[in-house]
């Protein structure tokens, strides 16, 4: 991961933000789970920080989307009780895959929070794309 | 956010309260979700200083009531694993909005805690009725 | 605080810092020192996100620059003991004062961390330079 | 870091210690400050595991051994107050350097505690020297 790449990211989620009529917060985190850079838009609420960060750090952290983590966390999921104040696991975190040469492992994730779920996985989604096609 | 009426909110939910028969903690807090005030009855618990502020502040950082919250993070809600530490999501946190110039926007929020989640309710409610009405 | 305003800031700070010959992050908070934006430069440590963020965060809390509370906190200093995880008293972090009718207050701050304690300083004096003249 | 390497460093830390007449913990941690092996001797104190991790991820975190922070840190010193919870700063902690083809850069690094400090840091040092010989 690095801040030029990081930068487009967060870009790419703020215009889908714009789309969505949301206000957003992104976080890019290294394969460390540690920030890269993060934004809040004007009018995104003051959890953004701790939801965002906490979102991509979630997603480096387990190497799956919180999405995903919602599913095997609910009652009746095999992680049930994991969720808490360190790992968020409801939609937004995206882990960014990588191979250079050792084969595919995480190396970033990026989080959203600030819309709905959907809204937040969208934006995420739309960042990680950026990372796809880098 | 200011003290005055920050007291003047406290002592509304504390009336409620003895109506109530419950005894209560009353936290308020600006923008930040920093506390401005805080009260605690006589014989409420020792609880109510960390729950009335999580309460306060919750509901700042996200911007809904806390009953709101309880039913979004309940198995099966999206925000299903936020409740916490950090974040407090049962009755008693209401934000408080207003609008100086640039939309309607959260500048503060009450939280209240002692009574049953219905009381405590009760009493937050009092409290936002003196800001809706400042 | 605005998120484009912060980030032109940042800009100054990092510009400041290729100056510098240093790599480091930097942070910008609002009023209630909640983060508006933050970004680590290619190369800097992994602390950045704790130190710029908490050094920003302090210097709003407290409203003083975090060098001057260097002072203050230090041994015979009237704030020794106040130094610590919380409240990081070491130079780099600025808050930033405005008056917006109501007198003068703190509505932000700026914190930087990655290079020597000077060039932090430095960099955080190019970001609250830009504020000043915005 | 590799487990296979932080093994044979966690050896020879400990073989060092054994000289010493000491019962160490040891810690490896990865770029990210994170653990990659821990071993408590036989007899070592329980505070162990908080203090070799902690000394281990603040030497990355910072990337200076934590016996140089001892001074930087102590009464005078330019990052005087850093030391506390989050970051350990005495002697024990060694930032692992190497080069991968973009210049030098912390890739781990490694905590001693158990015995004196200056029993902790010969046995860091023992552990380190592993890895520069690798």
């Amino acid at each position: 991961m690095n801040l030029e790449l990081a930068l487009r990211m967060t870009e790419a989620a703020m215009k889908q933000a714009a789309r969505e009529g949301a206000s957003i917060s992104v976080a890019v985190v290294d394969e460390g789970g540690h920030p890269v850079s993060f934004q809040r838009m004007e009018g995104a609420e003051i959890a953004g920080p701790v939801l965002a960060q906490g979102k991509a750090y979630t997603s480096v952290a387990l190497r799956r989307s919180t999405e995903d983590l919602a599913e095997l966390t609910a009652p009746g999921g095999e992680l049930f009780g994991l969720a808490g104040d360190r790992f968020l696991c409801f939609g937004g975190g995206i882990p960014l895959w990588a191979d250079y040469g050792e084969g595919e492992r995480v190396v970033g994730g990026v989080g959203v929070s600030g819309g709905t779920i959907t809204q937040d996985v969208r934006c995420a989604e739309a960042a990680a794309s950026v990372w796809r096609t880098r």
